[in-house]
């Protein structure tokens, strides 16, 4: 917990305390705004000081005390929360990011990108079909639950900490026996023109609980899309194309396992490992070469098996295309691929029940 | 990513797929109502929609489509996010809990309640301080930084997933050389009557970062204090004490350790290991029986030394007190006690050098 913020942004180990002394350090919460914000935070307090002592205590600010200038403002983030638009189609969420949500390059992460479609998604779905049911009350009747088969994120800018970010997510049916779910996030930080900076979508299927199988969509429900989902609306465009991801095992230039085993706090409400443990677990076999080099753009999940409580995974990565890939395939210039797996490790599993999941991840080269 | 509310929390593998399905599990986003709530919600639904046909669209409600009664209403929590009060000495924010701060008993984790307090005591800083600043000028210009050494958090009961909790924090100082920081966190979720869920108390010391040692605050920072702390206000009553922790290496019936290695997305802004992580590591030491048995109540940490990208850190417990427990003391009735300790591996280093963390948790036997 610490306060300096143009040492915290210096050396990596900035602050290793002698020993013998009767209190050390540790953990952040009287904690310090990155040094990439002073600039536009220098900016942003003299506007809304103008703005304060124009109309006095305005609604959307509370400054500390109004008769000390000198004083810094307690700004005071006016996001809407949640909200149905576009005649109920689309669900749209407001989030401020958190301290906890950013890493030492300051940003937010794919993880915090992950969790926040995750949490709109589910208040989307609470909101449409009640807080019990959480999904068409004809598909609950007919025992089926909605399971994710696939996820695709493309982050064009992680927030900072601080910053809103708007997320709107909407869903449409593929057919008899699928749905899309797709997102869209903005930047809505006070003074930011609205932009896009990341979008996702995912795929969907009906699964018989009883059955334990793949299962058609009832008609009821398909009918009832017609009046909430948003047809006609891909995030990724309508070219999009859902490609395959490979199996990497044995492939030449494969990583060293990095295990993980299931931890207590891996697990959701429903006991399971959920996407956003999965994309921390394949991020984490990134070697730091890799790291140093590029950014990470866009992850694309395809979920095989589930994981529980007491599962060891171990997740690989290796390069995908271009001289030292695996594959035969191309990068764009500039960028570079990498193809994942997560593998549960057990005696007596077949290949097939061992996969976790397939993912590939696509970075751009740092500037 | 399932949505079958009622099934959800049966048994703790309800949803194994058979091998050879096209597609699988994983991951909750069109997620689940944790049936505990179910009834609550009802209740909470058939109010709101009492209240919306009243009044047509109520500013606080968006009913998905006023016409048609049989449509579950979007229920969109009205959350004054941020505020200064009594006199600007004490900050309060207002968070809903994120599916993801929830586990398998359907309720948020001590992670959850660590994580809250943490955002809000950064989120005072730079309200009062600055965003570029988040700690008094006069420190800062002195080359001093807050370090956190103790923290003490006391919860009472976990909220659930769509809860508004109210986190309020407030500091002040505590002789030439150390502050205290208080939280006090209450349930505010629409309908229920507030209540305070939980408590937590910590301790600074001022920190000089280039001579690496304790340091005095400044008289002025002090003067300061006397506007803006609310003295005189112990969250934990007047005649809380602090208590030392034990080193409990080598004592009889130490756990077998739990090894962490200290990840990427372990490190927050600053480059260090906060006490969010530390939690989460010394909690999955703790053996499963004892989880079966209890429930967590309380949890001390006292901070010893930094953790850094690449280290690997041992985590250990043992009972504390009573018959099977290693020291001399007693608990009350339902209660048990565990002490812990986090301590880095690594070659020539000192016990003292070792020691990242010490801890106690109290937990509360299940009914």
């Amino acid at each position: 917990m610490r306060g300096a913020s143009d040492r915290a942004s210096a050396p990596s180990h900035p602050f290793r305390p002698r020993l013998g002394e009767s209190a050390s350090h540790a953990s952040a919460s009287i904690a310090t705004r990155p040094s990439v914000r002073a600039a536009r935070d220098s900016h942003r307090a003299r506007e809304f000081r103008a703005g304060a002592s124009a109309s006095g205590n305005s609604a959307n600010a509370f400054v500390y005390d109004a008769s000390a200038a000198s004083k810094p403002p307690l700004d005071i983030p006016h996001w809407h929360s949640r909200a149905l638009v576009n005649d109920g189609r689309v669900f749209t969420e407001t989030f401020p990011v958190r301290f906890d949500e950013c890493g030492p390059n300051k940003r937010s992460t794919m993880r915090t990108v992950a969790s926040m479609i995750q949490e709109c998604a589910c208040n989307h779905a609470q909101g449409i079909w009640g807080r019990a049911q959480s999904m068409p009350a004809d598909m609950n009747k007919a025992n089926l639950a909605w399971v994710c088969t696939r996820l695709h994120i493309d982050v064009h800018q992680y927030p900072l900490w601080g910053d809103q970010v708007e997320v709107k997510t909407w869903f449409e049916a593929q057919g008899k026996i699928a749905a899309r779910r797709d997102w869209e996030m903005t930047d809505v930080t006070d003074g930011t023109p609205n932009k896009v900076i990341a979008r996702a979508t995912s795929s969907w299927i009906a699964f018989n609980l009883e059955k334990r199988k793949l299962a058609r969509i009832p008609q009821t429900v398909i009918d009832e899309f017609q009046v909430q989902a948003l047809p006609g609306a891909p995030v990724m465009g309508f070219d999009y194309e859902i490609e395959k991801l490979p199996d990497v095992r044995g492939m030449p230039g494969v990583t060293i396992p990095e295990s993980h085993s299931v931890r207590r706090t891996d697990l959701d409400m429903n006991n399971h490992v959920n996407n956003v443990v999965y994309t921390e677990w394949l991020l984490e076999s990134v070697p730091d070469a890799f790291w140093e080099k590029y950014d990470l753009k866009e992850i694309i999940l395809e979920f095989r098996n589930e994981c529980h409580d007491g599962d060891n995974v171990d997740a690989i990565c290796c390069r995908e295309c271009g001289p030292s890939g695996v594959l035969n395939c191309e990068e764009k210039p500039g960028e570079a691929q990498l193809v994942h797996m997560l593998l549960k490790r057990g005696f007596g599993m077949s290949p097939q029940e061992a996969e976790v999941v397939r993912a590939r991840s696509v970075w751009r080269e740092k500037k």
